[in-house]
């Protein structure tokens, strides 16, 4: 598999673990002004949607809206945001981000200036084996370790 | 066709248009610091990825896709971003975005703390009718007015 050298994501998970195939992971972001931001991350070392094949690139958008999916059935967001970036990181990896009328940016991006004060919105303890449960259930088990 | 009052994507094309089908338009976003940031819309008021068919992700983001090969071809940039937000504007539209090291925003997101000046980068007088023409030859001619 293609790594590259400093990459966080070739060298690191990027968040706590959900799912993970051969191709991919999907991991929680733990930020609490963002409750239920996942991120989808391809565990080869990509750098554009355009860099993968036509099949790679519609198995990584089938398990971003799984996601998506997912989140908007357990968490009701006002709005779900999807991002590749990639600037700073530049491996490819989608942001999965549920969005709350009263979070602190919104309707800024949650790269954009900060508006308010929010309260840290706690998930219930049970929410990342909850989800993990979700996308094994829609997208067949994960690997195991 | 969906469509919701006051919305500014029901109600008007949203940028230069370069291509447009039954489903969808890709259009360029006049903006000096983002030289060919484009937008693809999707026709109908749909709000999130998950409230389209399959069929019509699959098209969507395959739009997308040549969007992002036809900027990748005539800009060389540093990085592509996608996305898709909507927080203040909840009809579908994806981001298709150049970014280059020198912008004034790189590596942060568009959204995002102003980092410098930077000269305007001009496009080339044709750059609308070379980009429209490349969708064509990718996607098929547009639809006649």
């Amino acid at each position: 598999m293609s790594t590259a050298p400093g990459c966080e994501l070739c060298d690191g998970p990027g968040g706590e673990e959900l799912y993970r195939n051969a191709q991919l992971r999907v991991v929680l972001v733990d930020d609490a002004q963002y409750p239920g931001f996942c991120r989808v991350i391809w565990n080869a070392h990509a750098r554009e949607m355009t860099d993968l094949s036509a099949a790679n690139r519609t198995h990584l958008m089938h398990i971003v809206y799984a996601v998506e999916s997912a989140l908007r059935a357990r968490l009701s967001p006002t709005k779900m945001n999807l991002a590749s970036l990639g600037n700073a990181t530049p491996h490819l990896h989608w942001h999965v981000i549920p969005r709350f009328v009263d979070d602190t940016h919104f309707p800024q991006s949650v790269w954009g200036p900060r508006l308010r004060d929010a309260a840290p919105h706690v998930l219930p303890d049970d929410f990342v084996a909850s989800l993990a449960g979700d996308l094994a259930a829609m997208l067949g088990a994960p690997l195991a370790d």
